[in-house]
């Protein structure tokens, strides 16, 4: 090998979206070069640099396999020659290490990890090793702040020519919590403008997206979400749809596998899609209970306490209602079942009484940001008078859906199994993670008739043969998948006649202007 | 899609030596499955558990893409049809989170681990949280004990038919670091069975296996390491030869990355690759200074005792030298350079007094270890009298080389610069990690007659115009290279007429049984 390194390209398929170079094991020692260390690669004064791989086979000596993406790029086609020279890593991995070592990170420091996070330069190792670090090592408000603006910056922006602009969000982890679907046209209906994106299910039974999709389409632009929200008012749209904060998808890649999800980067994950969005004030609700994200009161202050800091740095109003998440909200879980539910909510028709208050609630904290007087008041009105069930109409229709549906056209499942209680006593708790699970093994999110509808919640009693939860499925299959689990996880817990003394983390939890959650509620 | 969904195969290339399943984006929608996920893979009775990647058009719909390799596992050939389940990923990755989460894992969980590493079952996502996790949270010396086992369990031992078995081993990070050329053959000229493992240079300038291998073949089989130490007494192999404690390659290349080299991991990855070789006494070297692994004393004498007491449980007795390594041993550096120096060593020619003094010191704790009397000057002895310059070529044409060869013969690369002082005064400190890089600038590892030799160590008083040191290299390319890397470096640091006072950690340490290191050493 004299002067610079040729290599003849070869076009292989790869499945990594990276720039990766692969190259023969024998070029690999003459440059000792090994896997994992960088290449920068010319062509005719175009450059990249690639993340090597080393084979024995895929290519011989003096051979570089690129993906077409790369070729394209360096604008050749396969078989052109190319030069490549090793190259140094990311100065994002010294910083990442910086992390590791429990050192605090400065604002180039971090815009520089999600930079590369979002340019696909940082291999899987290193950012499985990111995730990892703020894992263990946690960020402050600050650093917090500058990941959350550096999330932002990486992606398109909305800005609309009017505001405020509202906004709502649910941390997630309860299952069955189909509010949003409520809250958007209520507060809507009332004037706000409330551009709501949202995402799909990874490992819970439905995201907000998926139960949308029920009723019409969720995949919308940048200009039609800009657009619906200042015609329309609200819009309820999949956030991946749009390039919008792109490296919080790329960081859940590392995160989902790992099962762990960073305090400090959910954090900003939540606030960056809402920044991206133009939101100037925010509702969160923090679902607290056993199986949820929060699992004690200490930590739902500690989140509802950081949101709102971090909401000042980026100038955004923040609110945060803790929320009893120790059992599904409602009693429907999976996309139709949960649509249906909502809609019949809006229809006036008789539904769970803890979803009507904890979405009136939610509904009520927007409108008293908004500066109105008798928020709650007014969320009612706009649910009973109907004008919320109007709104999800236009919504429905603007996002490209038919606004004449109703709860009663959503169909769930057909194929059905019945879990009956085998003694008498009284519910004692519903496991939220195995609930998701039946209703995944059903077939949630992606066929929407799966689902569970519980019978009976927390604090109920029952008799032996009473049904406690029903589930249902859109094949035969599948529902017996779902009967197995639910089998062997016994979601539904019955206990004997005496109620034991409830300990502090079942308790209703309220605070000025935060909603609370009605233990052992039936249908109002 | 009814019944159990079925696949038709598609064999497509892939650099993971993993099993992964490449899904078209619509498969895996409908079984709701997610990038990183696994699926179960069954044709008539075989089976294999595949990491799922997602594509939209390496394969289309009803397709799964496989390597090779796992068509092969599977005894199927690419179109045959596979059917294709979720699967729970492995059990290892919960006990991955526990550490992760500061928790101390048992037994099984670690074994569980290694086995899933040396199974290539873990991700890279996986095994970067792994020794991610190792790092931030560490592990006790129980912990390591476990891992230490599972990571021999889990490749090829030997068992030797007599003993004790006798090894020797260099923490790393000091270049020029030869004397494992000098200690095995003194050893073995003494009668002691020394079946010594080395690797090649990943981030170092050189590894004893890329020095040894200038000499003679250093790619032996686990039978011939046997034998030829049982006939010959000592033998240096390259350990990337023989498949004992695989899972350090493995997770080496999560390690490297990131340049992280976790306390614990450390310790096993020594021990491992000693108890799987059937070493019963073990020296460790240990250097210490700046630019080495171990900066300080305290840092010295935590790896020791960790090593004693991790050796206990292994039932391997070990003992340890704390080394001056603040600059690098004698004046070679550079796999050819080396080599001719250590040879020069054995022939009785002129070298640098504290590359024998170190030599023989690591060899003299080895007979003392044997309850030998006068251990050190017993190892001189063997030097003087040229026995251990005759074990030397009986060990080279062991391993297939030419007994022959003399320091004359090995050949440093033919175009050299010299680097010279712009100013009198005294050495003050030579970076190692410059050497390093400079060296592998030339062409090192892979080039052997890449080297930097010195011509001036700490302490040496030097007048302007005076050569500190000469780059060598087999090319002219690299030389310039190397130059230029020399130019930004600056590796030696020349300083006014009065030395400041010695910090502590520049002072010699002594410890009974353990030799020392000179300053300032000429040619003696």
């Amino acid at each position: 090998m004299h002067g610079r390194p040729t290599f003849r390209t070869k076009k292989i398929d790869l499945v990594s979206d990276r720039p990766v170079a692969v190259l023969n094991v024998k070029d690999a020692q003459d440059m000792s070069i090994v896997a994992q260390d960088r290449i920068l690669i010319e062509s005719r004064g175009k450059e990249i640099v690639a993340l090597v791989e080393i084979t024995s086979s895929l290519v011989g000596p003096g051979c570089m396999g690129l993906r077409g993406g790369v070729l394209d790029h360096l604008g050749i086609r396969e078989g052109d020659e190319v030069v490549g020279v090793p190259a140094e890593k990311p100065q994002s991995v010294e910083y990442i290490k910086k992390k590791m070592d429990g050192g605090r990170l400065t604002k180039d420091e971090i815009t520089a990890i999600v930079r590369d996070i979002v340019r696909r330069n940082l291999s899987d190792i290193e950012l499985a090793a990111y995730v990892s670090a703020v894992y263990t090592r946690g960020m402050d408000i600050e650093e917090t702040s500058y990941l959350t603006k550096a999330m932002v910056e990486t992606g398109e922006t909305i800005e609309f020519s009017r505001g405020p602009i509202y906004d709502f969000h649910s941390v997630g982890g309860v299952p069955g919590n189909k509010i949003t679907l409520m809250v958007v046209p209520i507060a809507a209906a009332g004037g706000l403008l409330i551009p709501k994106t949202c995402s799909r299910a990874i490992s819970s039974a439905c995201g907000t997206a998926d139960i949308f999709e029920v009723l019409t389409n969720v995949s919308l632009s940048v200009h039609q979400i800009k657009t619906i929200t200042e015609t329309v008012g609200g819009v309820i749209a999949w956030g991946g749809a749009v390039n919008m904060a792109p490296a919080d998808d790329l960081i859940i890649r590392a995160e989902y596998p790992l099962q762990i999800d960073p305090h400090s980067q959910l954090l900003a994950s939540v606030l960056a899609k809402k920044k991206a969005v133009g939101s100037e004030r925010l509702v969160i609700d923090i679902p607290m209970g056993p199986g949820t994200k929060v699992p004690d009161y200490p930590t739902a202050r500690k989140f509802a306490s950081d949101f709102i800091k971090l909401g000042e740095t980026l100038e955004m109003e923040v609110e945060c209602a803790i929320t009893y998440g120790g059992q599904p909200v409602g009693h429907a879980i999976g996309p139709a079942a949960e649509a249906k539910e909502a809609m019949a909510a809006l229809e006036g028709k008789k539904v769970p009484n803890s979803l009507l208050e904890k979405a009136l609630g939610m509904a009520a904290i927007l409108f008293s940001m908004d500066g109105r007087a008798d928020p709650h008041g007014l969320a009612k009105e706009l649910l009973t008078s109907g004008k919320a069930l109007e709104k999800m109409k236009e919504i429905i229709e603007a996002q490209g859906g038919n606004p004449d549906i109703t709860s009663d056209d959503i169909q769930i499942g057909e194929h059905k199994y019945e879990y009956v209680s085998r003694k008498d006593g009284y519910v004692k708790g519903i496991k939220n993670k195995a609930i998701v699970k039946i209703t995944r093994a059903a077939g949630a999110p992606k066929d929407k008739g799966a689902a569970v509808l519980l019978h009976a919640k927390e604090g109920d009693s029952v008799d032996p043969g009473d049904v406690l939860f029903t589930i249902h499925a859109d094949s035969e299959r599948k529902l017996r998948d779902a009967v197995s689990v639910a089998q062997r996880l016994n979601p539904i817990t019955v206990e004997g006649m005496i109620l034991e003394q409830i300990p502090p983390s079942h308790r209703i939890y309220s605070e000025p202007g935060i909603h609370t959650e009605q233990r052992g509620d039936r249908a109002a």
